[in-house]
């Protein structure tokens, strides 16, 4: 199992850790520490050696951070993580905080005593926050100060080694690019602008761009790492040593100088020490880094990573790849889906729906011979009211039976070779309310909406999210989530720039891979998600139109459970729409499956509505 | 009429009038000098007494400027006017540039010398294009040059005076609020910000805040104006008295200080001298007054015009006002498209078809006692393939017939004494080819698809345009215009900050009115508007939802041409609405109709489709 359903932390330890991390404050000249979530790679996992936030607090949400002074030590988390903070933490020794209404430089701003001196790692804050307090704190006569040793490092005593997880190559069928092509193209942007080099910060960036993964972190293949790419071609990487072999270390060392990871600040300032101007990203470099370059006589220039754009347009390798990883993750769907459908109601758990998905997914897999590598995020699986948790992960004390006449929702995905899936279907136990298959109904003309949009060249993901809305704006309800996110080619499972929300100001170019999911959440009742994963298509011509239209491609064939569908909401088109899916998915998906059971169960999910 | 359609710039002055303004460009120590199109209140629409523009070089365009060097007079348009640009200008003289893709800080720092001086009114310029300027001209060691006297008027000898239109009080009945209200209102806002007072530099917001109407621009009824409000609720407006009779200047001096336009400057160098705090808007505030303020000891702050907001948000009254003013509109222009529709094809010149409108709305006016005071911008009137102008203005140039077998598009509005209308019908003369039907019916599905919207609180003009749109991205095209703009109550046409576009970040909120016309056009061959005015609608339950949802409300009344719609192209909920639009326009137009023959033309035209 990639997943684990334990309630691991315990709040006891909170008290007695904080206490010795106060004991350093004297020491270091500073009134108070903030510890975030991320570590210096700013990814969305960390490794069990950067668990900071969990290890002082006991709190494991994915967002967060803990604000400790000599007095308070509060635990900032966003509205969906407030009960899991009130269940993981001591509440004599931590209060909450409002990671999005009073963010800690909003809090230290408001409350913190005049002259306040906040002790900060710079490595783990991006320029972009270090910014934001050192303005709050000016307000209150206060200061920032950066700490070249880590005071919470210093009392965690029994911190595990960093992870060393192996790095193999991914294989050009599937990077559809060389490495060498990558590098160059990013040292041409760099002379393009002028300037020395660029560092690039974000692990998947230079995953991307070397052609390689790792396992140092749950769900995200991409080894902790950094580069450097001059603008003459040449390139440095700085990755441990041990997590290569042979083949890796000959293939990496032909590409760029390998440098260990502790190396880099010497490099940066041997660089700097010349006078370069260097580029970083401020929305993922730590602040040390820029702040380094500038200390010795180099110049930092804030642009967005290079790797970013090119690593979210995916080339026809890449699209292939996901195509098939997603028939592959599709029948594995399919068997599961088959499977729950036979199950007497009520006899089966959330938990025991994720064991079977999974298990699902790594028996296709073997056979297939294109092995499940890792799931792409913990599953969520959501029965009756607890589908309406958007960020639901089922434990041991929230495991619930599948109950008759509700709906149960599983959001999940693989990570493969060729591959990454995310896929959410919401799927009826029993006979479901009429009032809920309204929705579902809703939500799926969302779904339906961006998946035939056509949209001219320009166009934003910004200005496709309403049409996901309509139709639940007409029925009164909406959904407190973007439509869509980026994803990577067996990468992380939420990339950007490319998304579809109200913010979502990047053009969608050819080659994005994205997903479409809207949903509808009833507190306390039920919830609804419906997702498919989708790729731009470039511009071509439409009916009698005078201008090319882009369009999406859909990657995701698993059947969207029509039991839940109310047909007289739904449009001609709609049907139409719906029909041509279910009538192709029964056509790729049946040839993979196990038996004739499961193929003729899938012949009655996908028997058309008209 | 309200309109005329002669060709009046001639091209013949330009030469010698660019000539004396560069003559005095040595004593003024400058290289040259830019001309804006707008005056010192930054309206649409300028007084003939401001026309320096077309007074320089003949152009008469609603948009551009001229640069004006010892070697070089560049005019800068945007794409709509650079044919009207060629006829109206002196070849010999003038150069044409692109206001878009180049405008005039981009132009300098490209094209002047170094150490540059540019000369410009800092009364005709605001305070962010000044900022734009000063940018450009900094990267090539120039400067810019504010000069007290512009040298322009200097030269114009034959100068019009400015403008005198009559100011009138307009009724409560109609305004809703009290001026009284409406300006302690503005005082309570200001006093909370902390600052001594505020700068209404918008002659429309002047004209809302102390509810008075002028006559001194064409089409828009604002009396040039400027307002000062303390935070201690005392007020001066800044009015020329010739312009008011003794009841209008009885009510202005019960509300404020009433002072000659010419001592505005002397009344802001003493408040400044106070040290006071003063607010002013970059984007309609004149440079001038911001370094006015700062040389006297004030500080100038960059806020929003305070009264913009309140009056895009219209109260019951405003509201209940523009209803009966559009009913009133709709009679006219049912009577002039059944007209229309009685006359044999081709035998109906574009002016003449602006010239029969006005008139219908002149009778309708007098028949109703509620008088056409103006036309709300000069009438777009396109046959064939004219209708692909978006912009089009007839002259008796470009005049021509309504030839059987095309479409023909009218754009106009009324200014009532109780609202502002602006109406777009396209309709068939004749049988017109299937294809252009097609499109009129995916622009007719975007109209719709505005018309039924439900939205959240917190939904912005960028979340609602592509539901207009996607019928034609669909269909393979789209228009180069946005959406929908803000209206004002029997105020400009065109008003900020509500609008539907995808660059509308403003919340859209109750009681704001907008233009909802989405439109296709196709160069050289024909072209489609179909416009409603609406309004928004507070929240309210939906169907079996959990969150109340804002829609919209429609003001305009008038047969859509049901000749010109493919049903087959249509949903039945479309299909739906326009059957119920039509009966309700019917219901709510055939009494205001002067004889049975044009209300048996209404029953034919809002006859059912289904």
């Amino acid at each position: 199992m990639f997943q684990s359903f334990d309630v691991t932390s315990t709040p006891s330890f909170g008290r007695s850790r904080v206490a010795a991390l106060r004991g350093r404050f004297a020491a270091l000249g500073v009134d108070g520490f903030l510890v975030p979530r991320a570590d210096e790679y700013q990814g969305e996992y960390v490794p069990a050696s950067a668990e900071r936030l969990a290890w002082l607090t006991g709190f494991t949400g994915s967002a967060g951070c803990c604000l400790v002074t000599m007095r308070e030590a509060v635990v900032f988390v966003d509205g969906r993580y407030v009960t899991q903070l009130a269940a993981q933490v001591d509440g004599d020794v931590f209060s909450p905080g409002d990671l999005v209404g009073e963010p800690p430089h909003l809090w230290l701003e408001r409350h913190a005593p005049k002259g306040f001196r906040l002790g900060v790692d710079p490595w783990m804050q991006t320029s972009a926050e270090v910014e934001k307090l050192e303005t709050a704190l000016k307000r209150i006569d206060g200061m920032l100060v950066p700490l070249d040793d880590n005071p919470l490092d210093a009392v965690w005593t029994d911190r595990p080694a960093p992870p060393l997880g192996r790095v193999l190559i991914q294989p050009l069928e599937h990077a559809g690019a060389s490495a060498r092509d990558k590098i160059a193209a990013i040292a041409a942007a760099v002379a393009e602008k002028n300037v020395a080099a660029v560092i690039l910060s974000d692990p998947s960036s230079v995953a991307w761009t070397f052609n390689i993964r790792g396992a140092d972190v749950p769900h995200t293949p991409h080894p902790l790492s950094r580069a450097l790419i001059r603008a003459d071609g040449s390139a440095a990487i700085f990755l441990d040593k041990r997590k290569t072999g042979i083949e890796q270390e000959a293939y990496l060392t032909q590409l760029a100088d390998m440098l260990p990871p502790g190396q880099f600040d010497e490099e940066m300032r041997a660089l700097s020490r010349q006078g370069a101007t260097i580029l970083i990203d401020p929305d993922v470099a730590p602040q040390a880094l820029a702040s380094l370059i500038r200390s010795e006589g180099g110049t930092p220039v804030q642009a967005p990573d290079p790797a970013r754009l090119p690593r979210a347009c995916k080339n026809a390798a890449e699209i292939a790849g996901s195509a098939r990883a997603h028939l592959q993750d599709g029948a594995a769907m399919v068997e599961f889906l088959a499977w729950l459908d036979a199950q007497p109601h009520g006899t089966v758990s959330e938990i025991a729906a994720v064991r079977r998905l999974e298990a699902a997914r790594t028996a296709v897999g073997a056979r297939m011979q294109n092995p499940l590598r890792d799931i792409s995020f913990d599953t969520i699986s959501g029965a009756g009211s607890n589908a309406a948790i958007i960020h639901y992960r089922v434990t041991t004390e929230t495991d619930r039976p599948l109950e008759a006449g509700t709906m149960f929702l599983v959001d999940s995905g693989g990570q493969y070779l060729n591959g990454t899936t995310d896929i959410t279907r919401t799927v009826a136990i029993g006979a479901v309310p009429d009032e809920q298959r309204r929705f579902f109904t809703r939500v799926l003309k969302g779904m339906i909406a961006i998946s035939t949009a056509r949209f001219p060249k320009g166009t934003r993901g910004i200005d496709l999210d309403p049409l996901a809305r309509i139709a639940l704006w007409k029925g009164g309800g909406d959904y407190a989530h973007g439509t869509g996110h980026g994803v990577g080619s067996y990468l992380s499972v939420h990339e950007g720039p490319q998304r579809i929300s109200r913010a979502a100001m990047q053009e969608l170019l050819p080659g994005m891979i994205l997903s479409n999911e809207p949903g509808y959440y009833r507190p306390g009742a039920f919830g609804i998600r419906i997702e498919n994963l989708i790729h731009v298509l470039g511009p071509e011509p439409v009916g009698d139109g005078d201008q090319p239209m882009l369009g999406f491609g859909t990657l995701t064939f698993c059947p969207i459970d029509t039991r839940l569908v109310v047909a007289e909401l739904m449009t001609p088109e709609e049907i139409a729409w719906l029909d041509a899916y279910h009538a192709e998915t029964r056509e790729k998906i049946a040839p993979l499956l196990a038996n004739d059971e499961t193929r003729d169960w899938l012949t009655r999910a996908t028997a058309p509505l008209s």
